[in-house]
């Protein structure tokens, strides 16, 4: 995450477009599973790694959250974050993933939301996450699925009229950087696979409470008939677990 | 799992040529990383659900178990097991998995290989190896990947030299039967995701303790370097729970 796209005037132009980025949590098509995953937040503090526009510290606080942290490395991101989702018990913090640094027992929540697959130690991240939430504290997040990352590309195999044939697998064991295009630019993620992240939460001392792939719900379905690609691959892994 | 190719003539003969079969444990491409997984068996009672040549009802024993029931609906499977691996404290016997019952508390250890893929229901499954199980009892299995299993056709894309290209992954989310080829016969498997197995887990009432992808160990890659295909894709998941 110390590389930072989201400054980028034509990627952060882009990502402005997306849904998720224009109507918030509900344009993203895998909220309305996270959501389900979300703990209580009445009385809670929370941390919120690779916060964006700040959607989620909103609803944490909107949802009884005492204070929440947003974290993020770009400066576009959060100015934005403060302008559209600045409420009391917000603060908002620019900085890398690699660098954030807290006592430990400060947090009772820890969230983030696709943003793993650009650290490249998901298995420091675990364990200072685990640190940092008081006992019993509950960390849930999201990252692009192993399936998603490995091959590179990011992309579906095309048949000769341009049908979408298959998703390619390559490279699954083979861990680390991909470089791929999102949103027009080219953009460095790591691939790690699923043993790897389930097994660094376990490493660290973590129960496993929750392990979603998630895949579009049947109002997505109607409403966007195109959505039914999302059921040939999963895109996302949603992780819950408990300290 | 009740329908049972390996009474089948030519499959029992093809079966009967892989190394899993010629020489036990050690010529099965996981056992590297099975084996690290399986609980300390010092006294303890053992089922094992798909048991085929008792490698396994085996070496729980010859590793302390105080006895070890292997179930497996192929005759021929169990007639292959009592002929080679008959020993003291192993009770063989002929059932299909969906009809195996047991009182509640009777087994400390739980065991299955590459057997949950052929049956139509792991919830129940999972729900009754729970009910089976002492306090703290441990259950270790391992099935094909999802990955593996998604798309159907259990084979590489192919380029025009036969290169192999990449692993296909589609269908993902459209769990159930797949109609694919094994040891030159038609065989009926049943995909699910990862979120489904580990779901079904955690909804019994389980603890998982390790999730692992299983992949080629260095030792394998160097004697045999035609494996190192095997690190494109996830072709075995193993996980271990307990009580």
């Amino acid at each position: 995450m110390k590389e930072n796209k989201y400054d980028n005037n034509s990627f952060f132009e882009q990502y402005g477009k997306m849904m998720r980025s224009q109507i918030g949590l509900e344009g993203a098509g895998e909220w309305h599973v996270l959501q389900k995953m979300l703990p209580d937040f009445t009385g809670k503090t929370v941390l919120d790694l690779g916060c964006g526009f700040g959607w989620h510290c909103r609803y944490a606080i909107e949802h009884g959250a005492k204070s929440v942290v947003g974290i993020d490395l770009s400066e576009r991101m959060l100015e934005k974050a403060r302008e559209i989702n600045s409420i009391e018990g917000i603060t908002y913090i620019r900085k890398a993933l690699e660098d954030v640094d807290y006592p430990t027992e400060q947090f009772d929540i820890v969230l983030s939301s696709l943003t793993f697959h650009y650290i490249e130690s998901f298995d420091e991240m675990a364990h200072n996450i685990y640190q940092w939430l008081k006992p019993e504290g509950q960390f849930v997040f999201s990252v692009e699925h192993p399936v998603f990352t490995a091959e590179g590309t990011q992309d579906w195999t095309y048949g000769t009229h341009g049908e979408k044939q298959h998703w390619p697998v390559d490279n699954y064991f083979i861990e680390g950087k991909r470089s791929t295009t999102f949103l027009g630019e080219s953009v460095i993620k790591y691939h790690r696979t699923i043993t790897s992240y389930l097994n660094a939460l376990l490493k660290s001392g973590f129960k496993i409470k929750e392990v979603v792939e998630a895949e579009p719900s049947e109002e997505m379905l109607k409403q966007f008939p195109e959505m039914k690609d999302e059921l040939r691959r999963p895109m996302m892994l949603l992780i819950s677990v408990e300290k």
